[in-house]
């Protein structure tokens, strides 16, 4: 079949989202024995689905709100012996399924039945874009992209946060040096993480006579080690931005580490080392008169498949080391490998900020740091403010959404 | 030693920290191997210390800012070869601890050494409080309070605090029933919450003429089954205020479950069932044109102790279950399961929201809903906003530590 004869999308069923379907194939046949519907498309593959999976993700109005694609029916509330009392295909390619015992008749849209077809294996209903580690030898910056094209062509911004998501950073240049743009940026992208250093923050030199009220270290001149932001927080925030509105010291280099491939390095050389950074958890705890933030992970948090999820190297906010006894100094022996490597040669990638670059990192990932600065050779502003993860991830996924719209269209 | 003979606080070291160490013990000798720092008190007990322990936690200002009290060294940056020349007492009951190669000595606070003692099992850092799980008959209405009181007075507040870690759930009557109310009450509590759906949010019927640009059923009159928040995101938040404007409406009651309460029971009653829960991931996908947040994780997350953590219970924002095949019928199963006990009469606490009560509940334990209503008869309106659990434990912290140093003082 070619892609004239296919019907017009607008006349196929609706479906429960507000997404875009192509469809690729048509169903050349249909039945049931009453539990599962079996649907034969026209390449030969053979999908199944459960009657209680059809019935529960029908797209009629009873089932979802036309206007919020939310579930309004649910299937707890479906009768116990719901069963299908037939499949056919109608002449438009959707699939028409007959319930009983309510006795109704509903249509699906056959783009998104194949597309969802969960009896051939499952399908990535995430979108999960793979990351790749690197170090110095792999990037020796940041991938570099022009940030008023991002800001206005949706183009561009998809192909930033795709890399984004891969290497856990991305430079945009040319950024306005204002006040107001990485606010801009950020709500390009989503929501903006409040916490309780504001909305957004300013990282400069503290005013001297205001240097007893600092309520952080970043608030000095002094060199920062690697680090992640807010390891105190049972959900560190998965985005940070950084944008550069002034840069005339002398030092404050920009230093990034990935700490997915410094984990990677050490569990391939270190079994010991790799234990140490994985299972002994330290205690980060907050210090402040206001706040008193606390959260125990490793250093290297693993998700259920045993791959890095999380990095937790805010060492500034460790509190004092709370594990077996005989845990201790194999704690410190961790840590010391693991900063020692995000601020050496092969791990730390260093670059000098200019005025309108935004850098934005994934802060559960990859490590951020700065060498000294002469605070009276010059003057150093950066603003940033805290995402998530999931703030770029939602929006690569409406960006890919609207691009398959235009393609379809 | 009677507190009459005790020399005062600010007379010993300072401590790494801004909390307050009351000395009910002193060191009665001290000595040292070189690598392990031993300290014997004057009730009999025995702490020992390692050297990179303590000399990673003193508190003089190379080693943590006075300002911030965070760290500006190391423990990386220690000579590999630190070792203690000798640990002594001091007349006030202090610990002094000499180090090599360094050549200095540090002082170290006694109550401050002998809290965090970790020789003896770890200690409670975090201050943590064990859930009681509850249904209605432990608990026929929310632990409730007095609302200005909470406002006002620390001890109050705390009070409040503390029994919804425990139960998930408080009432705070009285409020004002005004739109600022529930922004002063989260603001004395830490950091709201941003999202989509803004930094505070009202429930309250849609105006007839914007339903079809409505951006969740919540904006409708229709029952609400008992549900989470926010299963589409990484981080489900943690807590959640609903203040009772107005209510003049007929039905709208509110509706609360425990969902580890309900987990507990299906972990008692059916190992089907529990598998189901626990095991077979939903994923749950925002409807929006303007956003597509979507994560995957069972109705019941387990924690590292296989205890449950959070409930994923948006029932409205599952997408396509997209899971082994033979798991899509145990899905439905657990689902129904789930759902049935948190809407029956056990577990579902249901009550009229009266103008003036604060809902407080952790959006990750306690499912909320209500029944319908009678948008025709009368008004009803909601005003909430988001938090996160940590955001609760803070301000305990806090208010703990400030009770400690009233009494100290």
């Amino acid at each position: 079949m070619t892609s004239t004869d296919r019907p017009p999308a607008r006349a196929w069923p609706p479906t429960p989202d507000f997404d875009v379907w192509p469809v690729e194939h048509l169903p050349a046949a249909a039945e049931t024995d009453g539990r599962i519907v079996t649907v034969t498309w026209d390449d030969g593959r053979v999908s199944r689905y459960h009657a209680i999976w059809l019935r529960d993700n029908a797209a009629d109005p009873a089932t979802h709100s036309p206007a919020t694609r939310e579930q309004v029916g649910h299937p707890w509330d479906l009768p116990a012996d719901l069963a299908v009392t037939s499949a056919s295909l109608a002449g438009d390619g959707s699939i028409e399924v007959a319930f009983a015992p309510e006795g109704r008749t509903l249509a699906y849209h056959p783009g998104w039945l194949r597309a969802l077809d969960y009896s051939n294996g499952r399908h990535d209903d995430l979108g999960d874009i793979a990351p790749t580690y690197w170090d110095c030898r792999r990037l020796a910056a940041p991938p570099t992209f022009d940030g008023p094209a991002c800001v206005e062509r949706d183009g561009a911004l998809l192909e930033a946060l795709e890399a984004l998501m891969e290497y856990g950073i991305v430079r945009l240049r040319d950024m306005p040096a204002d006040e107001t743009a990485v606010q801009q940026f950020a709500e390009r992208i989503g929501t903006i993480r409040n916490s309780n250093f504001g909305f957004l923050f300013d990282v400069k030199t503290a005013p001297a006579d205001s240097r007893k009220a600092a309520d952080s270290n970043a608030y000095f001149a002094g060199a920062l080690a690697p680090h992640t932001d807010l390891a105190t927080r049972e959900y560190e925030p998965g985005l940070q931005l950084l944008h550069c509105l002034k840069n005339t010291t002398r030092g404050g280099r920009a230093v990034y580490a990935d700490g997915f491939a410094i984990a990677a390095h050490i569990r391939r050389t270190d079994a010991d080392l790799w234990r140490a950074v994985t299972q002994i958890e330290w205690t980060f705890t907050n210090r402040s008169p206001a706040t008193d933030y606390r959260w125990r992970a490793p250093l290297v948090v693993l998700g259920r498949d045993g791959e890095p999820v999380e990095i937790r190297a805010t060492t500034f906010l460790r509190g004092p080391l709370n594990v077996d006894y005989d845990d201790v100094e194999a704690a410190y022996a961790g840590l010391r490998a693991f900063q020692t490597l995000a601020a050496g040669d092969r791990f730390a990638m260093t670059f000098d900020y200019a005025p309108g670059d935004l850098i934005a990192f994934d802060n559960r990932r990859v490590l951020h740091g700065r060498t000294a600065f002469d605070e009276a050779a010059g003057e150093r502003a950066l603003k940033g403010c805290y995402m998530e993860r999931e703030e770029v991830l939602s929006r690569i996924r409406v960006l890919r959404r609207a691009r398959r719209a235009n393609r379809a269209a």
